[in-house]
């Protein structure tokens, strides 16, 4: 199946093809204030709104609004922002407006907000009374080019990250690329990532148009986020309609992600956002790449320089988390995160299947990538300790 | 879709047809003990038995041994019994040991309990990183003839039963009859709530088997048991194969539990057993059914003094719980289940679509059902001031 792209007046539409679970993206400015598109996708009597402190303000009334002009009872429920609040406790309180509100089954869920928000409103929708409707309106990039796009829903847990969740797919993701421009720059940044990951598992014309074009993608400019929001779910949504599961080929999107949930873990859920600790990860899954021969070093430097460039961290140093926690705290942290404890983290990952961990790994040219458990273990421990401090 | 039952060296086998989520029941005496059948589906090098502290010391080490010989490492999270820890609670314990164990997407989970248990290890197999196989071991006659049958998983939440859950099919059901040995007289009982729904609602033969062998059935006979348990998976797999999700047929399987449901919450969870709130719930859906001239009042008769028969409440006094819990205390539950009590906690049900809720109701001779949202709402209020107090 290859999921096909069109222009409807909702913007760039592209349909994730999942037989009876199919759905479409719709990417355009405006598209909220328009109002237009959720009415089609939330026709309920009832609809609960999933969104966080930082996002509610901005555009929860602007939904709410255009809703009830259609005569849809709307409720809210606000969780605090940021991944250390991904956990069960969230989705016991969405569980809890859920129930005060008197939700049905016909009810509709509405994720609006970033990953966070997206993975547990879809997660409480595939829960709540075994199973509801939901929408995704992705307000940050990382949302909209990711987590948003193939119904993986989860929370963590403390000893790993997206540990508990399900597989369910949203009625229709509503990419507003007008909400980008309240996106802090962090976060902004932080989704580059998995954009840049695209062109390496899959595109490499999408790495070369990122290589020449990335100053007008960090200047935000409408055309050029366009272009990679509909190519990054152009690629996603193929991939996932090949592999809904995660039996096969739906692993090489997790290109750089088991290093880097390993970061996350290792720093304190949060610390990092997600994003940047795939950039490193990614950095340290060509790192390993090459010293297995799989690409060439010139590869590696390509990757490199393509994340410094869009200022996201390529090692474990991550001055904007320094930043945020304070020095003493992150250097604490970064001295416990040892190679040992390291490799322990990243055998907590879900693609260990009978105690041996797959990886995702460049191979050949750059734009391609394998899912293999097959490799020098050896090797491993030292692309970790290389990045490590002992 | 008629799901078929024959013979297999495992017992009387009926398959529930589910197409690529199919699954076998075994039903057989001392199929635990034997071993064979539970080492053909757990071929992985990790399992988790989740089981609570009455069935885990009587049944645990025969599975853990069988399966031990067969070379897998099998770990066991012990729940404390009973409906009032079906909670999300419960399910994060199951988190921590799968985490702790650190099982992967290929381990397998066994529900070793009744049903509170394979709902709980169900809905955990569900969720821990996005769905593991799991195998029902039923030990009561609750989960052998119902609820470890057909994928429906869940936790209660405060305001509401079963609120929080999935759809999720078991690898296989092993109905060992022996277990029913160890069964307590008052669970026994509460699951012939359940063999008599289905009488009524689709086998008026197996209502009037009933009627004629009860005292073979009170006495444990295993003839008698094969029969009903087989009959009742029958019943179940033909009514879930052809409504896997619950969007029409398979709402028959709730008759009297929409009334059952609002006496377990308004006594508390844990007061009243399930099948014994069926019971008496199944008797006002025919107290209702008879005021609305859908069945004659000696239908409504018989179904009464079978519940009797078999030491069922058949109104909201119910002996054996308040032995249990003391006079005072169900007197007080009791005394605030007012009429206007007991129908909000009907509409908490999650049959209700846009605010109306459905009934499933009996129609015509013994042995029809049928579901429906069109009744004159102030008769259903005549049928629950019949039972409640005020």
């Amino acid at each position: 199946m290859v999921s096909s792209s069109t222009t409807t007046p909702y913007g760039d539409t592209v349909n994730v093809d999942l037989g009876d679970r199919s759905y479409p993206i719709y990417i355009k400015e405006n598209l909220l204030a328009d109002g237009a598109v959720l009415g089609k996708h939330v026709p309920s009597k009832k609809a609960l709104i999933v969104t966080n402190t930082k996002v509610g303000p901005l555009y929860s009334h602007i939904v709410k609004k255009q809703l009830e002009a259609k005569g849809v009872e709307v409720y809210e429920v606000v969780l605090p922002d940021g991944e250390e609040y991904k956990t069960m406790e969230s989705i016991m309180t969405v569980m809890d407006a859920a129930m005060e509100h008197k939700l049905d089954r016909k009810s509709v869920m509405i994720a609006l907000g970033g990953g966070v928000i997206g993975d547990m409103c879809g997660f409480a929708a595939a829960i709540f009374q075994r199973g509801v409707r939901f929408v995704q309106v992705p307000t940050t990039l990382m949302a909209m080019v990711d987590s948003a796009v193939g119904g993986k829903t989860a929370v963590n847990h403390p000893k790993g990250k997206n540990m508990i969740g399900a597989f369910y797919q949203p009625e229709a993701v509503i990419a507003d690329i007008s909400t980008l421009s309240t996106l802090p720059e962090r976060e902004f940044r932080s989704g580059l990532s998995e954009v840049i990951k695209y062109g390496l598992i899959k595109d490499p014309e999408l790495f070369v148009w990122l290589e020449e074009n990335i100053d007008d993608v960090l200047a935000r400019k409408q055309a050029a986020l366009a272009h990679i929001i509909r190519r990054s779910c152009e690629i996603k949504a193929e991939v996932v309609a090949a592999d809904e599961r995660e039996s096969g080929m739906r692993a090489l999107l997790n290109l750089g992600h088991t290093f880097g949930h390993a970061i996350e873990a290792g720093f304190g859920y949060g610390t990092w956002l997600h994003g940047e600790a795939v950039s490193a990860g990614t950095v340290m899954a060509a790192d390993f790449s090459s010293r297995l021969n799989l690409v060439d070093k010139s590869v590696y430097d390509r990757v490199k320089r393509l994340f410094q460039r869009c200022h996201l961290p390529v090692d474990l140093h991550n001055s904007l988390a320094v930043a945020d926690v304070g020095n003493d705290e992150y250097e604490a942290k970064s001295a416990s995160l040892t190679k040992d404890a390291f490799l322990e983290l990243m055998s907590f990952d879900k693609k260990v299947a009978d105690g041996k961990l797959s990886l995702v790994l460049m191979e050949g040219p750059l734009g391609k990538s394998v899912v293999t458990s097959k490799y020098d273990a050896t090797l491993l421990a030292s692309t970790v300790s290389t990045y490590c401090k002992h």
